[in-house]
């Protein structure tokens, strides 16, 4: 045991609210190979969570016992958590805030990509759409793309950020 | 090489906008045990981000070189961005919007802990505001915490939801 109070702390998962939960799960695990790991359904409180797990190759698949599923998923780094509040897709005029406009807070996710130029054409492929391209704006090399909620989606390649700050 | 589109892509980072960045910087630093791994001003833009990695006891540490270091800190899960817009600090009513009121959007992030008990004193003990202690509301053994700028942190211990679901 340690005397650290923090130790074991792990920033395991970012929740974001989505509109219309079938197009979102295939939009992430389609576009950006996450796999569902885990869906909790809470038909009490009209709610349910959706888990996603982006596993390199070559990792460990998750347990298929549910209860060590629940467990191994809630101990990973780089969990997605998606919300759907039951009847947000029937509502045309309904959608999320992105939090870039105002009122501002939350700003981005962020996957890092081993070549940027290949995933740019992979999400043309898949008609994601941009809010900007490596080589537009102050910052090049760097791209964001909306999911389908409009929230941000930052794409990098690590290798090409080297210099960054120097 | 693999033939499939997302291969390597990794959830690296979620970024939150903050007020007071010395403040929330000792917070999470403090009351998380995060480090601060890059620091990367552009005043040319009046904006500064901090990377915090939360890296276990006994895993490697971060490269010294700073090239190294930021490739290294683009690579890994479950780092926390935070955005200092310059001089958000000085004005008493600033303050940033945390998706959970209207409008809504994201929702909060999660870390997981090795004891929530422990970890509930822990943050009793550093007055750290709670939304929900685990005893409260519909879901037992999940708290909520608040973050400086009132984002949501989710603080839950993985062994204790593996009955979650079924």
């Amino acid at each position: 045991m340690s005397d650290n109070p923090t130790a074991g702390f792990r920033f395991n998962h970012t929740m974001l609210r989505v509109k219309d939960p079938d197009a979102s799960l295939d939009f992430y695990r389609r576009v950006f190979g996450m796999e569902l790991v885990k869906t909790l359904d809470f038909p009490e409180f009209e709610f349910t969570l959706y888990f996603l797990a982006r596993q390199d190759e070559g990792e460990p698949a998750p347990p298929q016992d549910e209860g060590e599923r629940t467990r191994w998923m809630f101990s990973q780094r780089g969990i997605l958590e998606l919300t759907y509040n039951y009847g947000t897709e029937k509502d045309p005029d309904f959608h999320y805030h992105d939090g870039n406009s105002e009122p501002q807070g939350f700003g981005h996710i962020c996957f890092s990509v081993p070549d940027l130029d290949a995933a740019v054409r992979w999400f043309d492929q898949n008609n994601v759409e941009f809010v900007k391209r490596p080589d537009e704006g102050g910052l090049k090399d760097i791209a964001f793309v909306k999911d389908l909620d409009g929230y941000w989606i930052e794409i990098l390649e690590p290798a090409r950020l080297t210099g960054l700050g120097r």
